[in-house]
């Protein structure tokens, strides 16, 4: 039996095995990938103590400092569900069942998808959730990101340096991101913004040639070799069950990061925290793993 | 009227400060000095991405991250009082006044004194609360580290690099620092550490010659010739009139960081954060500014 498993190694899971590993914490690091969202990060320019610094680069320097303690660590390995024992957690995986005293929560969010009509058949054939991993594959082509937000600017301002026409499909009145990166895209040749906008359809034959758009009422078609989609998140809970979450799906914590099961944590960005960054989350992965180990020192 | 007024530019100010800056508020950072606490520590290797930095090293990039972006800071600049206007609030300083819509108070913590004989005598005279500023000072001498927290064991760590012997004054029955920092401090021949043991008063000429320390009812004499005080820490909040502070002086936030005055946030050690560490301040100062940024934009 663990003295606390994490489930996610993005931010808040990273940093909080960093802290259960200087306290000596007999745990266990159960997840999908390393780094969560923040691997498919452009550049991150708000992460304190980095000016500037890519999402893969600062992924990797998070992982190093995990890997430091040489943790117990299982990658490529995803939590199915939870079932709470009297003194206990069974964690249960699509590879086996881990018994632990304390839980952290930390399996981030996963991108939403369009629910529109060539969105499966073209999933990899044009249509992609990640600019950072797949805008390399559109040089010198016209492409559409679908939002308004600032992942869905970072996305288009990854592809003004790769694409030759980037579109902004924006369901809003507005762009909702940071001002200076809605200035940045704003003052880009290569970028046009369709507000009050919505995508009905993709179309192609083996790879995408083009997308159906509407503007009030009237439809019209855009000829586009790629589609990234940054139309939000959704949070990775649907195997927590019996854990509070709000109407989003997030799960819910107190200000010291507490579910509503004792000695189960949550943090970062499948909880209900206010704001969703890297920064963020890792404060929240360091205190969900000093409060588990106070929740073990008062139980032992 | 500015937008947002900063106070302080530790972890949580700083972190404020960028997201301020990328926001395009108009601010003000009003601070005593950079860096806060992260310039007093040792080696740091909890901040999440930096495997192992040092206090000043950190400290460093903190303040160029901030400075990237051109902001309107005053350095030396102490807050004395605040004063709540119908829509504004009046920040008055030892140097001016200056008004703003929205407030953070991230003006952190400082040292607490032993309230002892002889302390006031000799701060400065082999007395001091800055292990990694003043340690340099006492190569090859006898010290004593006063207290039993991580911040004591990290200026022991310090001090066993420089001084002869390190004797670590503890009042409780054990060390209350992370297990690895315990680890360290007991593998070394250097350090003796006297749990259960008071220092009653302080001792010398123009200098520290030493200590007297009280075990059970006994009282003896410690000759050291320097004494470094880490018992603890005191928000920074007595010029925060008419905010709700805790038992402690702590300015008492919710979770999105908002104090009891509308448009008045805090965030850091200053607050009841539940856990005083680096990456939880930085992530608070940017809950922070993104409140203090929406509650704007509510109000506008």
């Amino acid at each position: 039996m663990y003295d606390l498993i994490i489930i996610g190694a993005g931010p808040a899971g990273i940093t909080a095995s960093v802290y259960a590993a200087r306290k000596r914490m007999n745990f266990l690091v159960i997840t999908k990938d390393i780094g969560g969202q923040t691997a498919w990060s452009g550049n991150i320019e708000n992460y304190t103590g980095y000016q500037f610094i890519s999402g893969p680069e600062l992924t990797a320097k998070f992982e190093e400092h995990m890997k430091k303690y040489n943790i117990d660590l299982k990658e490529n390995e995803q939590a199915l569900a939870l079932e709470r024992k009297e003194n206990s957690i069974l964690v249960k995986t699509d590879k086996g069942k881990y018994e632990t005293a304390t839980l952290i929560i930390a399996s981030g969010k996963t991108s939403k998808e369009l629910g529109v009509p060539g969105e499966k058949e073209f999933k990899n054939r044009g249509l992609t959730y990640c600019a950072t991993c797949d805008g390399p594959l559109f040089t010198g082509k016209d492409v559409a990101v679908v939002g308004g937000g600032n992942s869905a600017l970072d996305a288009a301002l990854q592809l003004v340096k790769i694409a030759r026409r980037v579109y902004i499909i924006n369901i809003a009145d507005n762009l909702t991101g940071d001002a200076i990166m809605q200035e940045k895209v704003n003052s880009s040749k290569k970028v046009s913004i369709l507000n009050n906008t919505r995508i009905t359809s993709i179309f192609g034959d083996k790879m995408v040639k083009g997308i159906k758009i509407e503007k009030k009422d009237k439809e019209e078609s855009l000829a586009v070799e790629g589609i990234f989609v940054e139309v939000g998140l959704k949070p990775n809970s649907a195997f927590a069950r019996g854990i509070d979450i709000n109407e989003n799906g997030e799960i819910k914590v107190n200000c010291r990061n507490e579910t509503n099961i004792p000695g189960v944590f949550a943090a970062g960005d499948v909880t209900d925290v206010v704001e969703k960054q890297i920064i963020i989350a890792a404060g929240e992965g360091s205190k969900a793993a000093l409060g588990a180990f106070r929740y073990l020192s008062r139980k032992r």
